[in-house]
């Protein structure tokens, strides 16, 4: 039994007949992610990979964008916690570490990523305390598109690769996934090899903790990349591939109307519906040799 | 073709074809829900029912409890905006609207609610700017629970009413659901009669929708109806049902641990896997009738 699932005990009701019985449930657990010593963000998650998790969700933000600025990354309360950390992110306090010893993980940055933490944090101040209609209509599509930078790629992915990804990630699901409620994320390279993967009752984090394990390891831009995901492409997933440099993003089930428009404007290749040897494509049909 | 699907020109490759052909994606754009004109949330939604999202959104978030504390609520830019509209929520400008019209939606509120959105914004603002590792651990499940106040309902649901629910959001899904990226709640009366229904790229949007509703109804709370969701529930799903006191919460897939747990401490009845006339019950079989 994985820390990522817990049992519980349940009554099974049929159309005949009921039952008491057992059943396992994705667990699904608060985490705290701090700057430093200041609360940030609260996210629901499956415990397990927080600190890629932590890394995955930074990135996306546009906070963290290379490994050299994390200096730190540890649950709240271990021993060794202190501000003035500077150990190496490569380093045990990264990788591993005991999910179950917190719900709370303090990120240390260093460099730019301390400045564009300090301003986030101003500019999210402001925002709240001060401001007025003046800035109507920002939230538009077109605002939404602006300064996206297309993804630099120019991998060619195989037919045959895209075919391969439901069985490859169902192979990894299966060591997990006895509880129908999770989602998962997995990171493929071009000949349909497994890279990476998560899996959370987020669809986002599953994706966060795949980009952010790439990126603690100092493995970005992921140029020769296929992002893999479970469930349906929203915006902000592609938005996720996009930040992380990843050339093709596919999927099982269907993108979302903005996924296709960001995915148009980063020149990412979107594809849905992977499904028995078909798939849809979206955008960026020349990346797939047919 | 109704606003929330958007047709797409696509790629459909097989195994042994490809062809280009057209298809219909899931409608996903950002709403800024403001209160009176400070900035309050962005939240990717499909568009539509937009004023019964911001209202089922500021319930969750318990700023909103009647009613009566929603002055206005309307599209920034309408040429009827202005902080000192009183107009009742019950008037034209609750219901309908354009959502094409923009998607920067603002919330006048008044009484109590006013008082608890600024204590919010201040509160937002404090944790922000001023904390400490003071309060490591407050983001303990325990801590979740908290002040959580059980469902008042006496309800008993026939073990029908439940089999027959995938069928009856099934039938009115059929109208919209033309993409597979839409997630659909529905709210039923205890002999599995529509009450109402919302489909949304997010399935916190679309629980939103359908219990703004209510409130802005005046129907709250709901303490005779059963809250059946297309996907996996989430502690937020839970939580969100408990706000507008509905005691019955079902799904056609699983529940997360946490979303369990608030449903055992808040006395409501949850349901998972509910398929072909079988389903499982994680907690409240009282309320079942075998």
């Amino acid at each position: 039994m994985t820390p990522a699932v817990k049992t519980v005990d349940i009554l099974r009701v049929g159309p005949d007949a009921r039952a008491p019985g057992r059943d396992v449930a994705a667990a699904e657990e608060p985490l705290e992610i701090r700057l430093g010593a200041m609360p940030f963000v609260v996210i629901m998650r499956t415990p397990g990979a927080d600190r890629e998790l932590a890394a995955g969700f930074l990135l996306s933000e546009r906070i963290v964008r290379d490994p050299s600025e994390v200096a730190s990354i540890r649950y709240c309360g271990d021993p060794s916690d202190g501000a003035a950390d500077q150990v190496p992110p490569d380093q045990a306090d990264v990788e591993g570490g005991d999910p179950a010893s917190g719900n709370v993980l303090g990120v240390w940055l260093r460099g730019a990523a301390a400045e564009r933490a300090a301003a986030r944090v101003a500019e999210r101040r402001h925002v709240t305390a001060n401001s007025s209609c003046g800035v109507c209509g920002r939230r538009s599509i077109d605002d939404l598109m602006e300064g996206v930078v297309a993804v630099a790629s120019s991998a060619v992915v195989p037919r045959s690769t895209i075919a391969a990804l439901p069985d490859r990630l169902r192979a990894v699901q299966e060591v997990f996934d006895l509880t129908g409620g999770l989602h998962a994320a997995g990171l493929f390279g071009l000949d349909a090899e497994l890279e990476g993967v998560a899996e959370d009752v987020g669809r986002h984090n599953a994706v966060d903790k795949v980009l952010g394990a790439e990126l603690l390891r100092g493995h970005l831009p992921l140029a020769d990349r296929v992002l893999f995901v479970s469930g349906r492409t929203s915006f902000e997933i592609v938005q996720k591939a996009v930040v992380a440099g990843v050339p093709v993003v596919a999927s099982v089930s269907a993108p979302s109307s903005l996924a296709i428009a960001l995915a148009r404007e980063a020149g990412v290749t979107l594809l849905g519906f992977v499904r028995d040897g078909s798939f849809n494509v979206y955008t960026g049909a020349e990346r797939i040799a047919l």
